[in-house]
């Protein structure tokens, strides 16, 4: 017996799935992912990761944890990902970096903080290469307007307003550490730091900071639905396409 | 009569188009841009582009004209991309911008600089998002070193060796004004700038300079082959997915 926790960096294009999660009807990122470990060792297993994304959703940095048995067979990171993206295809799904980890390291408990960054594509024209990729928003947005105004979301706050009425967490306060719009030629993103996030609390906001880069909100109404800790005084939740897990810090 | 000129700048995903250029058979990205204007102004319209992209090549600049007496009524080019893009629909294509020009502008041939980037994504996993906007190479390469070799090719000179046999142009002979290659994170980018370049010169650029980023060739060898005025002694033309009409300046 020689179990080991494997820790995995996984990227995928989430548009024809039905999110990380397993589920019994729709295809999920997980279980493509496990039926690729089943296929490389016999075994059946199962694998946790650091953020459950959602039908739609990408991850360029998502990471991943489980045991393996393989004997006393060597067997290194690099020969583990080849032959987990050999047996993935034709999955849009790629293992970026498998390495063994200590028997304590949760991919989801362990992390100590996480990036996400979501695309809007701003112009009149529609998104070509990166349709499935990006939020199409036709009408000009102001990039440093959205950026003042997602100051004023930093800290730690009662986030209710941005909060999924479906999301799980016992708690609505989170702790957000960076939330940072740039504009480069068409494209504006939104990159949040934070160690956990709520359930589609970047996707809410970026469909509020929208709102003031389109000049229909100014910061202080952003401050104010902050403040009102009610999720009908929030912007709209932006599509599920703009958004990626970028990056789990441990 | 007012026959106007119309300059166009598009962007599209090349991947399941014949190319650029209108043929009897399969679809290609002119006769879905001619078929949207002739539904827009219910003429047969024929519209001329800088650089005719091969299937499967995308571009983010491609420049197009073409001529439209559309009476005396008004019509800002906002409107007409606007109402091009609607009609373009579903093709993965997009009209920038589009402008009168002075009847003597020629997309080609009024064009004084063309630049093209080619994409090598560098790693042993698959590509997921941009699946058909790379060339994945999983041996890793020396990004550095592809760009001093590729210093060799710059100026006048008989590039045969990066010809495609079908080239129209009549003489081999081309000024290469720049050609870099940098590495970002997974991506390797290959930019190239010149007034006009020979039938597959930059896949032959990309598919020779991938054999010296992988140690199998130096910049002495890429120097020989120019000087031998030969295509077998060339490296190999990598795949057209990688490649994009970027820019082309007036």
């Amino acid at each position: 017996m020689s179990l080991k926790r494997w820790k995995l960096i996984i990227e995928y294009d989430g548009t024809n799935y039905s999110g990380w999660q397993r589920q019994n009807t729709d295809p999920s990122i997980q279980q493509a992912i496990e039926e690729a470990i089943t296929k490389f060792c016999q075994q059946k297993i199962s694998i946790t990761a650091a953020g459950r994304t959602d039908a739609g959703v990408h991850a360029c940095g998502q990471v991943a944890h489980f045991d393996l048995d393989y004997g006393d067979r060597p067997l290194s990171g690099h020969d583990l990902a080849k032959a987990l993206n050999a047996h993935l295809r034709p999955h849009p799904v790629a293992i970026l970096q498998a390495e063994i980890v200590d028997s304590n390291f949760h991919a989801r408990f362990s992390a100590t903080n996480k990036m996400y960054r979501y695309q809007i594509l701003n112009r009149p024209g529609p998104a070509t290469f990166q349709r499935t990729q990006v939020w199409h928003v036709k009408h000009p947005m102001d990039a440093e307007k959205m950026h003042d105004a997602a100051q004023v979301l930093i800290g730690h706050h009662d986030f209710t307003t941005f909060r999924d009425s479906q999301c799980q967490s016992k708690s609505p306060e989170k702790t957000l550490d960076r939330l940072d719009v740039r504009r480069q030629g068409d494209l504006i993103t939104i990159e949040a730091e934070a160690r956990s996030f709520l359930h589609h609390q970047i996707r809410n906001f970026a469909g509020t900071l929208a709102l003031v880069g389109q000049g229909r909100w100014t910061a202080q109404q952003v401050r104010e639905a902050l403040e009102a800790k009610d999720r009908t005084k929030g912007g709209p939740t932006a599509p599920p396409s703009g958004l990626f897990l970028f990056r789990v810090d441990y």
